[in-house]
């Protein structure tokens, strides 16, 4: 049996961003024992212009919510990226995960051609379904879940690749 | 008509791959303009405990040779990591998607349901193909190329998410 957009979609973004959640809270722990400011490591960053952990984890949950939504022709929520603590973080990425579960599995029939157009600061970029997943919003979702990982890793947070990975 | 396993892994593979390759080349020309040592960002790292460079590049080239051998069930070539210099590494590279170029997709047939076991210094985790790809290999391959993003990233060297995606 070939794999399924969605198999290739909802049930990877929805993993990957149950073990960013376990993340923070080990960052959360690691805060407290250590008495480090939880708002120091939240807008903690990699380099001047990037985004900061915030950020991170704001533009995963968008990728995902993004991906779910243009693979099956639907609008997703509207998250106002306002989140400045740990709490509101963990309250994204659990808003998040609602909708992702709430996607219906046949709603993604036809998505592997389906039309996608998305529009950006630099303009407008047509996909088909399956190159829009594959080149597109699965990169894009890893590269901030990883981003967000790395930045508690630098700053000093003890996770390791079996956090990011979750258990098997 | 839906996904391929052999879609969902070598051309994402080859895809990022090549991203990277050029993303060690502008990081290379930076180096060049502002008198930077090259050995000095080959060997950076975001945390003690983290690969530097070097490291990151071997591992995402091994996550995507590793992931085409035990998908079709064959046995890929051995890298000795043994590379320290940008030319080394853009060699590491080419030869894995030299490797990549060289599976065959009939290869794939039946890779979501084969069995593969993972030996690691943990133990042994046993996947069919399909979970494989989607909780351990995807995941992993891109955690490796973000991560030596980031770590150029955090080195200054000037480059953007457009690079990471590559072009469209």
């Amino acid at each position: 049996m070939p794999l399924s957009i969605y198999d290739a979609s909802i049930p990877v973004f929805e993993r990957a961003l149950r073990n960013l959640d376990a993340i923070l809270t080990k960052a959360e722990e690691h805060a407290a024992a250590n008495g480090i400011d939880l708002s120091e490591l939240a807008a903690a960053r990699l380099a001047p212009d990037m985004f900061p952990l915030t950020g991170q984890i704001q533009s995963a949950s968008d990728s995902a919510k993004f991906a779910a939504a243009r693979l099956t022709g639907t609008t997703g929520p509207s998250f106002a990226d306002t989140e400045t603590t740990f709490e509101e973080l963990h309250a994204r990425i659990a808003k998040t995960l609602d909708y992702l579960a709430s996607v219906d599995r046949a709603g993604f029939e036809g998505a592997e051609t389906r039309e996608i157009v998305q529009k950006s600061r630099r303009g407008e970029r047509h996909f088909v379904g399956q190159a829009y997943l594959l080149t597109f919003a699965l990169p894009n979702f890893f590269f901030h879940v990883t981003t967000a990982y790395d930045i508690l890793r630098h700053k000093g947070v003890p996770v390791g690749k079996s956090d990011y990975l979750g258990a098997f």
